[in-house]
């Protein structure tokens, strides 16, 4: 699939199959996320996969109910890494430059996975400390978003964009 | 130009042609951003497009001297908007959700750019009090990010890359 086609065309996708994703075109998903460019190259992410179905549960219940979470055969938890982006950078590596590394390998990996024919959900609204507990995650590490995948069993129309000109200034703000 | 190639063969580009880019392919480029995913689709991002060279040098300067930037034909700075997104998230809409968003704004641009035979940047360090200054930028407003644009006059190898069985956990961390 073609670039801008996979970004224009790429939607929120709340309503899955049952069908499993095949092992190979998860890997190829996350090997996008790879190519995503960070801060120094530090790459100060981790991803955890979910498939098991109680575990999916609880993560559905740790974003205040939304089922749909639950009902997708995998679900992606991206993390980011508190202490290397922290260690080269420091605050501004903290709360800036981990957050924006993993956001662009979120974003490659939904991407991906439209353009593999597969469905995405980007889900930032959820408990972080009943995620951090049910899957174990250690102190140094932050999950910052649930992202359901699987076969998309709805077909959403586009939510509306702002015009260019309503945000693009020319020179200066 | 397919998905995962540009997701793969994307580089940071540090040496620019001197070559104007033709405003048609800067909107096909702010259009990819458009279509980012983003929390309450709020979209609550701005963009600041910088032509002039005298602006381009001091923008430069505020990123602690790369001269790469003031040497691009053009320079994006996106924004984020901290009253859109705290009015309606609060702290975890400035904090989290509008970063993850702008963020997969810039990516999406990135990789337009990339496919469309253009180089791009991710600058992340600079002195923001200096970018605010020299753009007029309003209180409400922070830059995130300075994105020189332009024909690349270089072919860098590609950095590595973690392997995959590094960051990826199964069920649990």
């Amino acid at each position: 699939m073609e670039v801008f086609e996979a970004i224009s065309q790429r939607r929120s996708i709340r309503r899955f199959k049952e069908e499993d994703v095949d092992e190979s075109l998860i890997e190829k998903i996350v090997q996008s996320g790879v190519w995503a460019p960070s801060a120094g190259n530090l790459q100060s992410w981790e991803l955890i996969l979910v498939k098991n179905p109680q575990t999916r549960e609880k993560l559905s219940e740790a974003a205040y109910l939304r089922d749909f979470i639950a009902k997708a055969p995998l679900v992606m938890v991206p993390c980011v890494n508190l202490i290397v982006s922290g260690g080269v950078y420091g605050t501004r590596g903290v709360k800036l430059y981990s957050l924006q590394d993993v956001s662009c390998a979120i974003e490659n990996m939904l991407l991906m996975a439209h353009a593999l024919g597969l469905g995405t959900c980007w889900v930032g609204a959820f408990d972080e400390q009943l995620v951090i507990d049910l899957l174990e995650i250690p102190d140094n590490i932050r999950p910052v978003a649930l992202i359901p995948l699987g076969y998309p069993d709805e077909k959403p129309y586009p939510p509306p964009r702002r015009d260019l000109d309503d945000f693009i200034h020319f020179e200066r703000y």
